[in-house]
């Protein structure tokens, strides 16, 4: 299985050896995957193993263990895991605590430890604000999040900060959108695109919660992807940088959308609203665009076209392995 | 023994019954006082015993572990725990979460079980601010911590705001400046003008970390305690309250004012300065004015010959126990 939407290779070799951390998860896979297109020598840290078909014909290290041993020689660790979802942390406070922020100790312990010169983490864009935020969102807004995911991904954030002024490291802070595209499983509860698709194609209804008016930022992975490798070029000063698609969609649009793309209407099963969900969330992306001149490079109609030639193939291996 | 300073009893009667969580501790300890002269029933929850002096005469009983129970039937419960320190908290990040994100998320599960309607927790004016912000700083700048303790003390406010929205119950974060005063034990390293009260009047020398022209917000606690029970009487819409003095003040100004109250001059121990520090720490206290017709009662140097009789009475006592 490959995906349909490349990125061009850029000249990545100058990294060497790199470490990302969540490896095998969504943006991890989307990463590993780009960086060794690239001839970066990649260690993928991750405690369950890369899916096959993500890491086919490509040379990518596999590390179950995030040690000091496993990230030893990178010019940068890529901090994208995480075992917590926004819309489950609130009933889990504790453990969203402990994998958010727990974990982020863990990676700047074995970076510091390593020696590593440069760690970037993938933070959200889409909880740290809060309801009262303008639209679109400047870094500069002040935090206020309505969830427990929020809530530890800021704190993951300060220790990154933190760490940077203790130890020396270079310590960056991508505060991504609603990311979507391959590799993002549909049944993790994250991820309106890529939930919706997959309900969409196996015919199943799409689970709805509210009047379909809120506003979300959708974020190719691809573009998540080209942004983390800008940030390891970036030599000024900023630390916290938004990245998304620097519009907002409403849910109601991407269901439209779908259908579009399916060529037939999906079936709705409408849910109230939850509190956990900002109205609106679109980030200001002037800060990336002018310091790292990275701008998101995949269309809307495109990506989505992307995900479901993606999610198409991952609903049949599905089938298969049932 | 018994402070030179009082507060004049409120009409808090009608609180009934409330539990302090860390009513063992400095602002604890004050608080519990003042609420027991003020006629409520008062818990103090707390693992370690309360001082004898600090409650001879006063009805308030002692529950060393926090339960459902321990809360059950108050009107406020107040939070004041906490085991770190800002300035040892960047070596102890793990207990530095568990202690004060941890500690919060108890007192909030207690506070939900047994149906409390109101909690207020003490968070911390001067860390949970950045060094960038404006100086007197409001409500609104932006948070910025640069030590774990700010960090962790973010994430408590976050979950403070979170209970409330999930559960109902009136959650109030007062982001206390640097309180001062009876109770404050001088040698847990949080807190200079009891540490250098304590060394002066045992003639050791005062650690000054920095040029001394760093400058802080001193308030003394009896008014950080009116500060907490005018909240419990708030009935509008805001929940984050900066209570400080209202004016900043150089550690070089109050070691000038420890030695014109003590007629002599102190010995110092010069230290470089460390990143722990803030530059300038002062909080617009607008706010709290305005809404809580609150505001700091006690004058500078009224409020440190109080701390340094009740030290001097501490001292003494020290040594006769040693």
């Amino acid at each position: 299985m490959s995906t349909a939407l490349l990125i061009q290779p850029a000249d990545l070799s100058r990294l060497g050896r790199v470490s990302v951390v969540g490896g095998g998860g969504f943006i991890g896979l989307n990463l590993c995957q780009h960086l060794a297109r690239s001839g970066v020598q990649v260690t993928a840290i991750d405690p369950n193993p890369l899916r096959p078909e993500a890491v086919q014909g490509l040379s990518i290290h596999h590390e179950p263990v995030l040690t000091t041993e496993a990230v030893q020689g990178s010019s940068v660790v890529f901090h994208v895991a995480g075992s917590t979802e926004p819309a489950s942390s609130n009933v889990h406070l504790r453990e969203d605590m402990a994998g958010t922020v727990g974990l982020t100790l863990d990676v700047l312990e074995a970076v510091k430890a390593a020696g590593v010169p440069q760690v970037v983490h993938v933070s959200s864009g889409g909880t740290v604000y809060g309801p009262n935020a303008p639209t679109p969102t400047p870094e500069s807004a002040a935090t206020d999040p309505v969830c427990a995911y929020g809530i530890s991904k800021l704190a993951a954030e300060g220790h990154m900060q933190l760490a940077e002024r203790m130890h020396g490291m270079r310590a960056f802070n991508l505060r991504v959108a609603n990311p979507y595209g391959p590799w993002q499983d549909p049944r993790r509860g994250q991820g309106a695109v890529n939930a919706f698709l997959y309900r969409a194609l196996r015919d199943e209804p799409i689970e709805l919660w509210g009047d379909g008016e809120i506003i979300r930022d959708f974020l190719h992975v691809n573009d998540v992807v080209t942004a983390m490798c800008s940030v390891t070029l970036y030599e000024g000063d900023e630390r916290v940088f938004n990245i998304g698609s620097g519009a907002g969609l409403s849910i109601a649009r991407l269901i439209n959308d779908i259908e579009l793309l399916m060529k037939r209407p999906v079936k709705i099963n409408r849910r109230p609203g939850r509190d956990v969900d900002v109205p609106c969330s679109v980030l200001d992306i002037e800060l990336a665009r002018r310091e790292l001149a990275w701008r998101p490079m995949t269309g809307w109609h495109e990506g989505l076209e992307d995900a479901m030639v993606w999610m198409k193939q991952y609903v049949l291996t599905e089938a298969e392995t049932t």
